[in-house]
């Protein structure tokens, strides 16, 4: 059994966390820090786990967490994990942060995105945790940056066009809308209910933190500089992220071969779902899981690809790839603990 | 290895079997069948499923579902059960029925609510499957009246003390709200988003079938003949279901002795969760899974009692419970396969 | 033209009234303030309103009120209102206030439900704006308490049948189910979307503040002291209240006659629209009016009338009565302003 | 008084024009005509409209339909208007049609999207009401085809962009989402409550009919042939609609320059506001309003311009919008009955 820590896990990615942990075979949640709740049960917060969590929140220290725990989940804001993670991995254990900090292989990146990067060598060590993408090194990586939910749906189906050199890297345009959980569990007026509610709207377009994420790993990938336009949306639901984006095709690629460079890409990965009809995704498929689902049109006219993806902004966009590649560090079958049944409706 | 079939697999109820049995470590979902999508796979018609139920839904045949089933699970308007379910329990099937057709005991109580009864002989041998109360029927029976969800959110919570004689059988009334899933998967104009979104009333005040199911378990638990004002609403969202029933304490009984006697009946029954703090329980606590949650406040100034409970219209209110059955008729933990973890949010 | 000033004009029942008032024929709405956006267009804070409202809000000052109105909505917290209230009356002010300080007769009752009561002296003179029950006296009136929304979803329906004796008010129940608009736009984590949505519960069971304010009215129309049983519940839904509510008949009283009582009651007033037919109302069809729609069942086995309301929480419940209530007070007639027309869907 | 009729009256956007024109101060409203519900009142399906709508649907038929209204508006299915309206235009009747029967200019367009068009000549006379576009047509014109509600979302905030030549037509791709209302009252698995809520998906990918309406209009605006690449999205919501479209701009604008350009062109017109700070417009702004509010960021790394618009589908693209035609048609002030001022929340 792996003994695992969460830290922060009172959030709304922290809890995603405890849930599938529980559920997991060969995970033994030992520790979960809060420092709003400490003292406090964690299904008083979360009355929903009464008689299955039976844990109590803690502050965070490093010997009690290093005792209890071989893996680390750090569900913290931003800036809060560069503080802890070096003595977490100089103590010898594994780490994924969910948050920003160690997304970004080039901190001056992460620092105009952010904010000052106090554990920039740390960087280098560091694994971005797209499961599918960069699983040899996730499998032997002690730190892992979790991607964020946005450049999770947009990175998944268009790294192996870029990869094939099948679109055009400059044409690329992602359009992203986001269930309101992706906002967390702070107070805000923007996440009031009633503010939220039978509204939708753009917000942060063209400037969003995640779109450098995005651009470092296409540019990786395409073997050039890739600049992207990304604008995100809010959708009054809870969880589900879509992305559907538009890229010049380089030539009159086939259906056929715009879905053969996909599927091989992503074969044998059970979270990966690629419709060869045109079916849109649908978020409500994916809803509670860690599947991906992708779609795709052409639209002839213009010779332009239309990729559609679908996460569950908490899962595969958060907990769940967070899960996937702990399981990749401890050489399990990344799909273990994982195999979440949605709901029909 | 159980070898199960569901018929009727299509419906809201139907899927949500799927979902559970696809996840239940001593079931082997072998047969699926569905008047309307006779020939298509299963995952065509809920996507989620794809990758996860391979099966292709087939039209209803005796033989077929026979030689591949050793439990039935008929999900399927009523009227249709009583037509194939004597077949089937002709064959050594053992039967959980979902609808209405074999949870009275009572012939005419059945048809002055519903239709002819065309199979009343079994209705003997049926046993009524709410299943903490009548575990000991449920083991050993061949054909389960799987229970109404309104039922079984009333029901709960109400027999405990009514059994005790605590409350005046005669002063219950049970104000019960329910999510849409609970209307099925049929075209309706008042199943339409459009007409319920951002909207809340009662539907069949106090002539709801349920109504008599309800009273004839009541006056078995009584001793005396039971009436119960009900009045059911439709919540605008998908699952969850909540009951406030208010019932007259026949005398001044504390709150330790409220919640002792409703704990001590449930003693160890995970699935049943019984506040004693009068914090009111939350449908979204129990989504998805097979819990009640039950919360209670006495209003000392009136001598009422107001128990609360909720529960997920799908899972405890149909599908959840029925498999908690087929685990009790089989002799296995009443639980296995369904320790469903609820999402946080 | 009528010069009106709202106080608290930012909050949602502040909004609401600006909203309903910047499209009545009589009025001109000369000052908005709020303590939290003083100096901010109100249209910054509500962009709906963009081109519509100019006004910037300002922070409540005696002298800059007085001059601008004559009539005042005070739409503060509890507590503020009983500050500033008697300066506006002492300067010849017509005050409508939203909040519980002028709603009760008797300052025990308020100070028990809410806190110590600093203007005792003019509760006598204030008069609770229940437009339809008390217009003499509101017609006269200097300083309105205007109804809370679950006062006047249950007391509507109810006073008819309680003065003339047809139910027996010692067996009235109220189950109120409230959107989340009546929590107003202060940042709470139970206002959160992710908390609401796709959930519904009880809450402060039996212990509602609108309760003793129901329980005042009744007294007073029954003759006699009358306790009642309430429970609200929070609807994940922005605006509609529903009350169901359920009393003894004090006869067997026949459906004609019940429906008599109440349409003789109300006869001539349009925003009181009740059903013969039994069919339930929808908060759907009051939403955005400052209508109250009726509908009801007698439960004949049971001897039980079973009474069913819906109102708009933010337009009947609050700003829409107060508008009412205004018209009452400046001799104008009732409708004037609020004849506003419902979205089909 | 203009008398106006209403063909097609129950469905939603049939509904939504009885309830803007109730509230016209010019117009009284005749005739209301229903296939499903001759002989039924318009409130008994409509209970909302109670004490405010008197009338009973009727069968269409000629002359009762002539000899009631001046204007007729015609919201009935696509082929039923071009069967009726040369008959009503024969009798010297204006008609707003709010079908796609008569926004095409060029039959072929129309007939590839839809079907053989039986009133050809009809659409040489027939202006497209894109309201603040072709003013001066509508106002001497007696056949209007009102304008698709993706078009409207896309067409407002285009048109002087590409009038100017600011952009490039060539790359204008548009992202658009809409509530389900959208869909209509008609039965259908898709716009089931339990189908839709928690649920995001494209729909009709790059081949949806509202595509050709566009590109007919951007055409002419341009002088030269364009085409562009349009995904539907389907929303959460009962109204709203958000269009998000990327084009690049022909050379590098200053944000003032295209905040002059669409300010100027729509100078006066108070049903279009233009944001110039960048602020995203929201679907909540314009609920049940005519307006449409349009906000825009240039994302200079790319020279790309990102409009966004948001609009009530019901409203301002559909009966809002065909009001306003009537009001123009009419030599009325186009914002008659129009000043419907939205909900804060």
């Amino acid at each position: 059994m792996i003994r695992v820590g969460v830290a922060g896990a009172t959030g709304y990615a922290g809890a995603e966390l405890v849930r599938i942990l529980a559920g997991h075979p060969e995970v033994k949640v030992t520790v979960l820090t809060s420092r709003q709740y400490a003292g406090v049960p964690f299904h008083r917060i979360y009355p929903s786990m009464s008689g299955m969590i039976e844990h109590e929140c803690q502050l965070f220290e490093y010997d009690a967490v290093c005792d209890q725990a071989d893996f680390v989940f750090t569900a913290l804001p931003h800036k809060l994990p560069m503080e802890i993670v070096p003595e977490l991995v100089a103590r010898g254990k594994k780490v994924i942060d969910l948050s920003a900090d160690f997304r970004f292989a080039d901190p001056e990146k992460y620092e105009s995105a952010y904010t000052n990067h106090t554990a920039r060598d740390l960087l280098k060590r560091s694994v971005y945790g797209l499961s599918e993408v960069f699983s040899d090194q996730i499998r032997t990586a002690d730190i892992i940056g979790n991607p964020g939910c946005y450049p999770t749906s947009v990175l998944l189906p268009l790294i192996p066009l870029v990869r094939a050199g099948m679109i055009d890297p400059g044409s690329i345009i992602a359009d992203s809308k986001s269930g309101v959980s992706g906002a967390g569990r702070a107070l805000s007026l923007t996440s009031l209910y009633c503010e939220v509610n039978e509204s939708f709207k753009a917000y942060k377009v063209a400037g969003h933190r995640h779109k450098p994420e995005m651009e470092e790993v296409l540019t990786e990938m395409a073997g050039k500089p890739v600049n992207i336009t990304f604008v995100p949306h809010l959708l009054p639901m809870n969880r589900g992220m879509e992305s559907t984006i538009y890229a010049g095709l380089s030539k009159d690629f086939s259906d056929d071969a715009i879905y053969a460079c996909m599927s091989e890409y992503y074969a044998g990965r059970r979270f990966i779902r690629i419709s060869k009809t045109g079916t849109p995704p649908d978020t409500r498929n994916v809803r509670g899981t860690n599947c991906c689902d992708i779609g795709f049109v052409v639209d002839r006219e213009k010779g332009r690809l239309i990729l559609m993806s679908v996460i569950d902004n908490l899962v595969k966009g958060a907990a769940g790839q967070a899960v996937q590649n702990m399981n990749l560090m401890a050489g399990l079958d990344e799909t273990l603990g994982l195999n979440l049944i949605p709901f029909p409706v």
